[in-house]
């Protein structure tokens, strides 16, 4: 590919930062990924696998989830207003999605889904969205509080661009960490502070660790502004306890920090014996309000048994913000005028879904059992499969969807590794795509393998993936 | 509203970058407007109008332009794919849709509108508007150079993010301009640099000027790395003559910039005599390539007889940066996943419309030719409007969808808005919002009476709005 010397746009040239992350879930392995998929295309004899299985990304629906028929409908309908109108409609369309299509569209400005919306969401859908937080936590939401955004995603990079002002701002981080939270701190010119999860520990969260790097983060001149939760965790799986929860709130507190709380995968939790607790209402349960902590909880509609990543869709909630900060996140966001309506419908949907009595309750609660049965037996699948593999190990998988084992290399694939020029997580992660065309992320791509070196290295172990569940489980 | 004092987070303790710019399309004006219709939906009685008519906004299906079925049926069927299989689909969508839906589906991974897509886009639907491209200009064109995006302004944010290193690289940008530019510009942590269109010379565009500007920027340190160049023009309606354009690209050639191209109205054209070019299909005519000059070309769904500006779809292509930049593009990108995919079909429809033979054509062409009459006429009527008013004159409008009039106030409306503390455009378009209900921008939300104040304050001349097209012409 040639370009134009004169105005000289090369890798050298442009913003530095934007050289400095890396986002490995889309990074070389999906790369690597697509070319062997084209391959395969071309010859499909040529492996001894018929086509890529991705699991280096929580995409459930390219893994084989089902989308839930009511969403699509109400969807359809506003896409297509014009067949609210039309008596045969009710032959595709259940009522309950016709009556809820009716609903959204009858709100917005213009009646039609085709306007821009206001820069923070259609007001109407806001309030669904507040209400279903609400009902969720038993704690009031406010509409004014929630901004609807293109995922959670684009709310985290809005975030960071508000709050970094230089460097010295800060940010704590689990680690492993969702690379996203990094990438998007270096790229908004912060830094981040990681705090190591325990993974003896079943992942979790040690609020001495987190102090001790806070502290030190204190010590070398930084503003320490928020800290980052990811709860059910990323790529990590595990479900904090209450307990957990209440000393994360008591802590944020205490120093004046911004909770951050990822609650992406609230609808993601596997295990009886716990349950998703937003930090909100985890505050609230301790009476704290607003004037005593700042807490903006993420959500999207692309996990959970929604599973719906394309439509880019999702929520903040932002409590504890000066109100003029809230003008300015505002405009912020009108820069890119307003989120997109299918994924603001669809997020609306999420936290307000079919209730007793609506002709599609029956099949909307089939649907969701379904997927949500098949999500825990798939979890329990590839946990059992990962501990009696020898040489491996794995934590109990308690949420989201993703499991992050432990694998021990022999000495001589490190030595091949090293031979090769690569890390032995790197290593591994190409040979299993290349041999079985499964595509998982080496542990470096969650900083994972590069900050513990030197322990695992005398063990010989090697964080190698997360797997996300594949439905050929 | 309370807010957690110990975490701070208030006006003056966010990204400094953020306090710095305004866009008044959606800034004070506009919330004015919204708090008014507030009023009105309580106290219907309340005002000499029963409801605003936002003018303040390309969003022409807000203003009774309707929207495509073909567009609009086939955006229903890729969200609810399941009606692909079932009979009675035939009743509600045209053969044409049902056939298209099916193509963009089948080529889909995991076929269906689930799941992530590339970051880049789907790379069949890239393909179409690859082909839609050359078609329009004549030249060949590749879909490993479009990148689909949410709409043109995540586009340009993108753009602003990846070639921005630090305040000293600047950009010439029109002036009026659409302050989208200076506010990516400025959150980036760049530099605007203004070049002035010429009022007298039906807001063309002087490469004197242009040069003048960019020497001055060269003086003072600054490194100019594009030139943006918005045609048809907004706010000022204007469409450059392919001579303009020419020299354009022979001075951005010349002195290495980057053409940043907004080609966002390339389907509003209203007077014979002129016609949409793209900058690449001028700079191919000339002779050069890629290796010659870079540019980059935004097109957006929202505008247009489209006009869908709620789904947020668009595409950049990019000819002439480096192949490392196009990797280090994907991966900011990918830092929000992917476009939504309501967009990105909507992008590839809008590139490859129904063709003759194809069922719905008519229908399509009869959609698409009444939108396009209508605007023509309302544009006329405005324009005539205008200039019949005593004290008002206005550019000729030859695309896009605004006009740029200026009001030549009384002494005493002037004397008045000094009263008020308010300069006479903000003082004359509060008093059209609050005694006639329509919004429009003030002239200086485009920056176009801070820089010629003096000269304008001796004619007592006052540049207001920029008025969209209300379908109420």
């Amino acid at each position: 590919m040639s370009y134009n010397k004169t105005a000289n746009i090369t890798a050298e040239t442009i913003n530095p930062r934007v050289k400095m992350f890396n986002y490995e879930p889309c990074g070389e392995i999906a790369r690597h990924a697509e070319r062997l998929q084209e391959e395969l295309n071309k010859n499909p004899g040529s492996r001894p696998f018929q086509e890529i299985i991705y699991c280096n990304l929580g995409n459930p629906q390219a893994l084989g989830q089902r989308p839930i028929t009511f969403f699509r409908e109400v969807l359809s309908l506003c896409d297509n207003p014009a067949l609210l109108h039309r008596d045969e409609a009710h032959l595709l369309f259940s009522q309950c999605a016709m009556k809820r299509a009716r609903k959204i569209i009858e709100a917005m400005p213009g009646r039609d889904s085709g306007p821009y919306t206001p820069s923070q969401g259609i007001k109407s859908l806001r309030e669904s969205v507040a209400d279903g937080i609400a009902g969720r936590d038993g704690y009031p939401s406010r509409p004014q509080d929630i901004f609807l955004t293109d995922g959670a995603s684009s709310a985290i990079n809005l975030t960071m661009q508000i709050l970094i002002r230089s460097e010295e701002d800060a940010f704590l981080c689990p680690l492993p960490e969702y690379p996203l939270y990094s990438g998007s701190i270096l790229l908004h010119g912060g830094t981040m502070v990681p705090y190591n999860l325990s993974e003896d520990g079943d992942w979790g969260l040690e609020i001495f660790e987190v102090k001790r790097c806070l502290e030190e983060a204190r010590i070398s001149g930084l503003t320490v502004r928020a800290m980052v939760v990811i709860n059910p965790g990323n790529p990590t799986g595990q479900v904090l306890s209450v307990t957990n929860q209440e000393e994360i709130v008591e802590f944020c507190r205490k120093e004046g920090l911004v909770i951050l709380a990822d609650e992406v995968y609230q609808d993601n939790v596997y295990v009886e014996d716990k349950k998703f607790n937003s930090f909100k209402k985890v505050a609230r349960s301790l009476g704290y309000n607003e004037d005593d902590i700042s807490i903006v909880s993420y959500h999207s509609v692309s996990m959970g048994y929604y599973g719906e990543c394309g439509r880019r869709g999702g929520y903040m909630e932002i409590c504890g913000f000066g109100e003029d900060v809230m003008g300015e996140i505002c405009k912020v966001a009108s820069l890119t005028l307003c989120p997109n309506i299918g994924g603001q419908i669809l997020t609306s949907l999420v936290m307000d879904t079919p209730k007793i009595g609506d002709d599609c309750f029956e099949k909307f609660l089939a649907e969701k059992e379904s997927i949500h049965s098949s999500l825990v037996k798939r979890a329990k699948t590839l946990e059992k499969a990962f501990s009696s593999l020898e040489g491996v190990t794995c934590n109990r998988i308690e949420g989201a969807i993703y499991l992050f084992p432990k694998i021990h290399l022999p000495a001589a694939a490190i030595k091949a590794a090293k031979t090769e020029g690569v890390s032995p997580d790197i290593f591994y992660a190409c040979r299993l795509l290349n041999d079985a065309g499964i595509a998982v992320v080496p542990g470096s791509g969650f900083h994972q393998v590069r900050l513990i070196l030197s322990v695992k290295e005398n063990q010989c172990g090697w964080e190698i993936a997360y797997s996300t569940f594949s439905s050929d489980c």
